[in-house]
């Protein structure tokens, strides 16, 4: 038999630490006091406590290794995300801080559709960072979103991505504006030679209906938010039709951003959004307007591209406060099978987007 | 023109306040710089904040209340999620404390099918709080979990949710299943002459297929975990086949747990949770083996009951650690319109549950 194997870093006193394994192990499984469950069902489905040790990085910390058998996952994500941190959510005392699938699960859950390679192909790069926008603010017309898009791809840009706060009051408004949208991009792709790509965003209602009219007009890809749509949602959207999908971390905050509780950043944006089929995942860098650190950052980096059996590898997409002359060491630090998504300042660098656009692509290029 | 109004509770020093509200109204609606932001955009786009003031109960905390243009949520769930609390989440400094939503919007959300006044028509209930359990333990065969299913309905119990870990590993036994258990809730009421219902828990993958066979076998409602199958998938799930639904509080946790961001108890559990449709929502009793408090479960209640134009009341369903010793402080506490969720307890009550369910039910009849 495979197991699931979690770890969970608690916060509790040394005498405290088996007991609240033991404890997580039947919670996650049976939610019975083990007085009612009869030994044969508590030897097949309790979660066995591999090992609790003391946290080496801290003295008021525990790590706790639980292994859980395979088939209570029943080969899909919503399963497995209960059964690893479902009820534990709740003892706000228990972080999940690491996650090894047995090799069936993972190629179960089939992870990127695209990943490195296969946007490498779609884009034509090679050898560099992707550069990427997104499409904002919400709230200006039509037109001026297109010129930006315009812009963005005839001055070399490579993806252009839908804010997540990009949303339509009706379908026929989502199916209108991604028309124009992409068409902006294709004069763009002509006039500047380029291959830049659109993914528009695509969250509820009607997703199914909005993922018909991505493909029906050539769009090889969406931009959409696991866990504000679901992440399960999310992975049949993208796997079912071959999509590619940047993932949104909205929401997922209130997971990593608490100290003693939640998943772990690598876990979540990184492994985790992987195996749902992210081909890239976008996350806040460190040193912009949010609180990610160096360290968490890098885990979620490490995450998308270690190697998994079954499952190819992921791109990290920087963002929220990259500037023009933070490229250098962004390229530095992430290496080239990263994605910089630059939005604010790139239509604060300069007049026009397509200048803009051509001064990033050619900073990067000259970095790597 | 209508406004969303989100109050924000921050942890920062009083300097830092003001510009962190600013922050999240920008944040939340067009994630750019001020100066790339046309005046006519922000004026109709960006958030504006309404007050900021110190929070009485800690010198470390500040209130904002910042309001947001009715349709910047398109109506619809999803982007109301990433709307009030998408981005800010990964701020890690700002808890979601208060929700006010246009009427029209509470409207097009719905909330729940069913509500208090439905579930008491369905189960033949009046006066008294429901009696509820959970099938499982998962890993037990189906004869043992079919009589405990017939024994709690023969009992006088009244509701039957799947426990939302049991999950299967094909569709097909899916179907089997719940047919089994419906068939032996069936015959419990036969022999009691009672009208206990049966839930399933539904979760990822064919959500779809699955509802179809409920509805099949003739069952009014489900369990679903909407913050592992998604907020907006489980609305659709049971609105728009009138369906039941008991939502279970799985990786919520990790929202309301975070002491200095995340959602409130009560804003997630009971106002969002009856928004999109729970006519029950599942949450740890304080005194439980969980980590909420009396005020948190409180917050919770008093959010599914509170009047809310074009929206149902719904029920409370402290769970996780009730004893039958607990039966009366729990009616005194949440009142009739109370779903009372008994799992381990009623099966260490006793040898046989239709036994258990017996007293269990006389307890609660004694003490309204």
């Amino acid at each position: 038999m495979s197991f699931i194997e979690a770890t969970y870093r608690l916060r509790c006193t040394a005498p405290e630490a088996e007991p609240l394994a033991v404890a997580i192990a039947w919670e996650q499984t049976v939610e019975l006091p083990a007085a009612v469950v009869p030994e044969p069902v508590a030897r097949a489905v309790v979660g066995r406590v591999v090992s609790v040790k003391a946290d080496p990085t801290s003295s008021a910390h525990f790590l706790a290794v639980i292994e859980y058998a395979e088939g209570l996952a029943s080969g899909a994500l919503s399963p497995l995300l209960n059964l690893i941190f479902g009820n534990v959510s709740l003892f706000g005392n228990a972080r999940l801080v690491d996650l090894a699938l047995p090799i069936a699960l993972q190629r179960s859950l089939g992870g990127p559709t695209l990943g490195v390679r296969g946007l490498r192909r779609q884009t034509g790069v090679s050898g560099r960072p992707l550069l990427a926008t997104a499409i904002k603010p919400r709230g200006a017309d039509i037109q001026t979103l297109s010129e930006l898009a315009r812009g963005f791809a005839a001055g070399g840009g490579d993806l252009i991505k839908d804010d997540q706060n990009l949303t339509d009051p009706s379908f026929e408004a989502f199916a209108s504006r991604i028309g124009t949208l992409a068409a902006a991009v294709a004069d763009g792709n002509e006039q500047g030679g380029g291959n830049c790509l659109y993914w528009p965003h695509v969250t509820g209602p009607d997703i199914e209906r909005k993922l018909d009219m991505v493909q029906a007009r050539g769009l090889t890809g969406v931009l959409m938010a696991p866990m504000i749509v679901g992440p399960e949602v999310t992975s049949r959207a993208v796997r079912d039709r071959g999509l590619g999908l940047m993932a949104h971390p909205a929401l997922a905050g209130s997971f990593t951003q608490a100290q003693d509780h939640g998943i772990d950043h690598g876990v979540l944006l990184g492994k985790l959004f992987r195996l749902l089929g992210s081909d890239i995942s976008v996350f806040p860098n460190a040193g912009g307007r949010f609180s990610f650190s160096v360290d968490e950052c890098g885990s979620i980096a490490r995450a998308l591209r270690a190697p998994m059996e079954g499952v190819a590898p992921a791109w990290p997409a920087p963002a929220g406060g990259m500037t023009y002359d933070s490229l250098p060491s962004l390229i530095q630090d992430y290496g080239p099978d990263t994605v910089l998504l630059v939005g604010g300042a790139l239509q604060a660098h300069g007049e026009r987007m397509i200048d803009s656009t051509r001064e990033f692509r050619a900073r990067i290029e000259q970095e790597v």
